[in-house]
């Protein structure tokens, strides 16, 4: 999507490859939404670092860095001894493989890029084949993208207001995002409409990723604490929620999402407002039995006892500084947090995906159209 | 309640009175929970800085302040003319009452000072009943709080699990608090329990005041951000919800509350675990038909785009300076800032008072009992 750098404004993905260079380029995200840079890593174990470091975060997002990175890797080996190169691009694979070693996107992504660097016969041809692949992964994902924008941005009108929750923006992605994605394509033809972003606490993804990326693509918005979304539905001030996902469960329709998720779910179904979770098909976990299951990653307790952000002018003696923690809650208290939480299907009024947007409770029956290849039980 | 200083618990009142020094003694709450410091107003209109300026806050706290103020200014006034002296305990009046203009609670209280006065004949018989009535108001305020807490703690038995939200604790009152006092109640009858305090965004008096306050009464505590009560109650780890209240409607039984209240309620219900808000008799509003005429305040951006802590070190030069605002969101963004939320009567198992918990949607058919006193049509 566009950033406006010095009043210039220039086109940019989450995660692009130079060429020239052998170099994935990522946005520093860690720096938003105070600071734009761009990173390029001139290495595989410099982009492995970027991904266990959250340089760049999100499943599509770190799903097309590892691509990269394979490809990347695969490409500075020199000479032509298939058995070292084969050696070589394992190491790599490892290396990205252990950079997020829960997620489940960089592995499918490495295996697509693996499974046809194999119809290589030379090195040249396979480091060749890789590259092409990782492009061919990059631009799959910035199509299905456009394709959940297409589906939903039939959901918003002129005037709508919107609830999003966290950052499921082209951040997270390699363009255009997935919970945002109806919001950029309803802007691109020519809808008006409001967001209100929830400031998602305790890693306040929403006041600063997705409020920043709704100021560069110039769409009306603004952050609300977590607790107000409640009182703007009750209020009439809410139409539409859409929000991203983790893991979407096949079978039951159950959505796995930021923590706060289920919170506006319970809300929106109280006051009759339709709530969307936006996924790429990769999404959609089809093993799953029950939302129980899955596991909620417990965080560590900084997060909620403070927070990360840039300093006001007088406490900081040089621009480098500026970035600082901050001691919000009593020191001696101790915090639980929860990362993730499980929202049920009788919430959610539809998914919108790539292939369309369908009933929660629908999925499982309508899985061929959606992806299902595997055979299960 | 008790505070531990360098090692040493002593008892503290929020608010309290110096005779000897004729001044108001307050809790910087301001500081909290990054330091505890005593301030002593030396006239009343330090008092009414402090009031002005929130080193003092919640409504039962800054009614007996005001009601200090008042007895404070008009000991200091010298001489024996009535005329001057009523001229005097005017000015006294108008500067506190303006103080913190939109509240009701200390114009009620020194309302109360002043006809209690009316009793004296001398300026001398004046001052002393002033000072008294100011004793006996913040008095009574610690024994309704006692009594909140006597009929509150029946509802906390052996393991149960709190949330609350905000702070409505003896930070807010005089001492004991009201969401709190079942809580200080039960522990002083050997219940052990295990409370989550609500950070509660923007102002994160949850995890400031509220967690402080339960760190130094020895309570179990932990705190959670705003969006994980709901992930909590779905997984059956919160047994019951008590928060305190700004006012509630005699007439519907509906609660205005922090902002996030409504939210909690909304999650509580769904769940099937008990909500209560535990009040004094005067927040009680007789007069109001409909929540939704509850004027809600919308406060300043600033609060929502960022918050005010304690910095790590490095990044301040002195301990002076170590209290620090940070920026966190995006800062071309705005933000909606609603400080308040109206919770309605089905949401709400009880509302705890000094008379005992009732039903909010008696409490207009009870309100004999309950302190109503006026005439309405």
């Amino acid at each position: 999507m566009n950033v406006t750098v010095r009043g210039r404004t220039k086109h940019f993905r989450t995660v692009a490859f130079d060429r020239a260079a052998n170099a994935v380029l990522l946005i520093e995200q860690r720096l938003l939404p105070h600071e734009f840079k761009i990173v390029a890593t001139k290495n595989f174990r410099e982009t492995a670092a970027a991904i266990r470091d959250m340089i760049v975060r999100g499943a599509p997002a770190i799903a097309a860095a590892a691509a990269y990175g394979l490809a990347q890797g695969a490409l500075a080996f020199r000479g032509s001894d298939l058995k070292k190169y084969s050696t070589h691009v394992e190491t790599v694979y490892q290396t990205l493989r252990s950079a997020r070693p829960t997620a489940v996107d960089p592995v499918n992504a490495m295996n697509g890029v693996r499974a046809v660097m194999r119809g290589g016969k030379t090195v040249a041809e396979k480091q060749s084949l890789a590259l092409a692949a990782a492009e061919e992964f990059a631009g799959d994902s910035v199509r299905h993208c456009e394709e959940i924008g297409r589906h939903g941005a039939k959901l918003i009108r002129n005037g709508t207001r919107i609830l999003t929750h966290c950052n499921a923006g082209w951040l997270a992605c390699v363009d255009i995002g997935t919970a945002t994605a109806p919001m950029y394509a309803a802007q691109a033809r020519g809808k008006q409409f409001h967001v209100f972003c929830d400031e998602t606490r305790p890693r306040s993804q929403g006041a600063t990723l997705t409020a920043w990326e709704l100021a560069q693509q110039k769409i009306p918005h603004q952050i609300i604490a977590d607790n107000a979304a409640g009182h703007l539905m009750q209020r009439g001030e809410i139409d539409l929620v859409i929000v991203g996902s983790d893991r979407v469960l096949g079978r039951t329709g159950e959505v796995t999402n930021k923590i706060g998720t289920y919170t506006k779910a319970v809300l929106a179904a109280r006051h009759k407002i339709p709530f969307y979770a936006a996924i790429p098909l990769s999404t959609i976990d089809w093993n799953l039995r029950r939302g129980f299951d899955i596991p909620i990653e417990e965080r560590c307790a900084d997060e909620v006892l403070g927070v990360w952000g840039v300093l006001a002018d007088g406490h900081h003696s040089s621009r480098k500084n500026r970035r600082a923690f901050i001691q919000v809650a009593n020191p001696t208290s101790g915090a639980r947090n929860p990362g993730f939480d499980v929202t049920p299907a009788e919430l959610i009024t539809g998914i919108i995906t790539p292939a369309g947007i369908f009933k929660p409770a629908e999925l499982w029956s309508r899985r061929r159209e959606l992806g299902f290849f595997q055979s299960h039980d």
